[in-house]
């Protein structure tokens, strides 16, 4: 087995290590990280500037491959011809921090496994609940199982598993839908020392659904999550309903 | 009727002039666009950076507001308190260049009017398949009486209006669902003038699904095609396959 690794939130992440260095003890494993911090960047693709990858040692002293793109282009580079063979499998995390319900869809993490599948390979995204200096080892851990399981399973490119692993003792595994992340962003103002004003998009930690089998709820509870992700945006409920509107022109 | 107007294209956009004339025609608008062009940016959002908002003159002498920020960040802004009151409806566009099918999770028009659903706002997508020099008029005008439309309908922020208009003669309207875009991106490959590779990702457009009922099709058979989206990306059908795995820890 050949794993391509990647994630969003750079090639120095403590989470992309301790994700390679378990998928290690399963595959061989190449890494494609972007140089920086990408969260929230969605499936982003840079379209109007070159992009550089060049290899890079990482904290462990293995070698890696940094990009100057974004965790979307990383996998696109590396699945068009940067790796000489094409992987069986996509690993994008170990993301510091949940992507629950609607954050899949900002989830950088989540749109570097999704690229992988756009392209024909199978994908996985895994993030933790918890900060820089958490213990990604179980996670990683399960992350190595998950990845063997699919691969047995012959896990295919119509969905992402979208993995979410709690930061308290993990209970157990539980298969999931998608729940609703109710953000509190808010705006902030301040003024720089010309007076003009500038802006943060700020807000709390955004409320989960605790509804019975949502991954919001899951993680909640002790549990690690999993999801099968799809990106068929069609809501085929609502194609009726607009028949029924005079569009004609 | 009051509407935000934005875009993807950036401010200076042909499309996006076109189309606040042709809404100016049903509603009161305000305008609050990118500064420049960010094609495929998705859903990204800026975390880490402070934002400015200006006012603008556009050029036809109207007052607008330009962002420094993504396409997602500018209606998060206008919506979280930029703009005084809460408008009625998101219409995002005209984008130069279709957005069908898999284009849509990657495109930053529609990222625009998905963002302004997650905040409860209604909202419509409107891409044109043309060039910068393209006759915006035709999709301008149907955008205008969409609008009026689906407020007369009370669309809700459940899905986004995702609306294409072909180039040639247009045909008629129909309601259809994404089709499939096979993209035909390839890896170019040069070098500076020290000798370093530098990589674009290129390759021509790709190649629309024919399939009858699909956006693609439509576009392609000359009629404006209007889908709705939304973002609930669980895939129900492979709940059951999952939980036949041994997930557990």
């Amino acid at each position: 087995m050949y794993i391509l690794v990647t994630n969003d939130d750079g090639i120095q992440s403590p989470g992309l290590l301790a994700l390679r260095q378990a998928l290690d003890t399963v595959a061989e494993t190449v890494v494609v990280a972007p140089e920086r911090n990408w969260s929230a960047a969605s499936s982003a693709r840079t379209l109007f500037d070159p992009l550089r990858v060049d290899p890079v040692t990482m904290a462990d002293g293995r070698e890696g491959f940094v990009c100057s793109g974004t965790p979307g282009d990383c996998v696109a580079l590396a699945l068009l011809g940067v790796l000489e063979r094409k992987p069986d499998l996509v690993v994008s995390g170990i993301n510091i921090g949940v992507n629950l319900g609607n954050d899949v869809s900002y989830s950088g993490t989540v749109a570097a496994a999704r690229e992988g599948t756009t392209m024909g390979v199978p994908a996985i995204a895994v993030s933790l609940d918890g900060r820089k200096d958490a213990d990604f080892k179980p996670a990683a851990a399960f992350a190595a199982r998950l990845a063997k399981i699919a691969v047995e399973h012959k896990l295919t490119p119509q969905v992402v598993l979208n993995v979410n692993v709690p930061r308290s003792e993990i209970r157990g595994v539980v298969v999931t839908h998608l729940g609703r992340r109710t953000y509190r962003d808010e705006l902030i103002v301040r003024h720089d020392p010309r007076g003009r004003p500038y802006y943060w998009l700020g807000g709390g930690e955004p409320e989960g659904d605790l509804t019975e089998g949502t991954d919001t709820a899951a993680v909640a509870n002790g549990y690690i999550s999993v999801t099968p992700v799809h990106f068929d945006l069609t809501n085929h409920h609502w194609l009726d309903a607009l028949r029924g509107w005079q569009l004609d022109v």
